[in-house]
């Protein structure tokens, strides 16, 4: 079972709309940013992907939903979990949380998402396998002879 | 059958991210220009709707898929077309095409969403009825008993 | 004396933010968006400069001055004006306008924009000279040795 | 003298630009954080203001200056030092370093603004007077009749 890497995100005026809640393609930089901070809590950063093996992680699919706002001055905490890892594409489950204004208060869930990631080759943006070592970094379970 | 609204969209800086590409997210800023501006080409203000009659639509569910990247200063053509309308929410189709260099030239689908927006209070944005004359004006052959 | 290159742009849910109006960083898109349209309008396809030159101009310096906010919906006209050309760099004055609601009625000058843009290598991101061929479409009137 | 405020500041995809740098007008999202953050520490909350006092800071003026370019999984700090307040408006130094990659190494300044702020009625947002409570906060040392 994977963990879940969680990520705390501050909302700042480039965040919100004239709605007066968070522009809704931003949480998509939010869990972007999750993602990314969680491929370097395994110790892999993607300009260092990209310059030494040449790839990087686009997103090919996402599934969302918006089930409450996040406002000016909230404390997020997003979330990114491992659900499935292919040869050339990896699952993630990722979910914004409101944190509550006190400790023991329980978060709210604000926005949850499925995203597919392909890695493709960063010349010819084409999908390709996934480098062994690299996906052994990242799923360490990963049995590719199932 | 609904027909299908085109906005031209071009490619600037912005729109790019560092693997040379238009960063996944900014297809939402893309799809909701084209869903602002269908609803501006059926006589919908939005911020005249938020002032008028109290309400705005927001989205509430998202489906994406990214089939191939978008590039600095490419003209791209975003559709929005209404796939339902429900009483307080509408479903639309959305792509977003590369033009191509000829006119004769097909277009290339590089994102397609489908998009469910609902309509909020603008004070509690809390999901309401979408007003009937604005119903009506979205989708005439919209019929509230089956 | 330069002409006044304009670029129509509306403004949508993404430029604004929870204070109802336009986000102020947002304007530096607004005004990147000019000057990359006055660039095609003389023919250059930054792009095309990039692969081509293995050049791109990049914003070194800026004066920026905010009169009055733009609002979701609201029509601009932005401006791009070629101020002073250099071996390596120009300098530009940029304007953003809101549009009158009548054909006739004066447009509000909203915000406005010294802007210095200086020629790099794409590689180094080092200064360089503006390539020759390059300068001549820009600066048509520019000597070098005056 | 004013403290100087820091926040770390990590640079993800949606900071970056097809020239493999960060996006100009992304900077004045990093010194907006910035300053929020400074405020923050002084008891501020700019939500909490705009709902209670009824107002809001924005932008009047800035001079900005790029000097290198940050790229992606660059850690950069931002700074926030009050520089002048007046009744209606603060002015601040802000600065983007690129810190070192060992804890010695010296930081590398990557862009510098100084920044007018102004105080407005949230409704009409016409400039106005700083409450004199909201002015003490900020800067004790402020003596209105100098």
């Amino acid at each position: 079972m994977a963990t879940t890497f969680q990520l705390p995100i501050r909302i700042y005026w480039e965040d919100t709309d004239a709605g007066g809640i968070v522009f809704h393609a931003n949480y998509l930089k939010f869990f972007e940013r999750a993602r990314t901070e969680w491929l370097r809590s395994l110790g892999l950063e993607q300009q260092t992907l990209r310059v030494q093996i040449g790839g990087l992680f686009v997103v090919s699919e996402m599934q969302l939903r918006y089930l409450a706002p996040a406002r000016l001055d909230d404390a997020l905490v997003v979330t990114a979990q491992l659900q499935a890892a292919g040869r050339a594409s990896l699952t993630l489950l990722q979910e914004a949380f409101l944190r509550g204004s006190t400790p023991d208060a329980s978060a709210q869930l604000l926005s949850a998402a499925t995203v597919r990631i392909g890695w493709v080759d960063a010349q010819t943006m084409r999908p390709t396998r996934i480098p062994g070592p690299l996906l052994e970094k990242i799923s360490p379970c990963f049995n590719p002879h199932p």
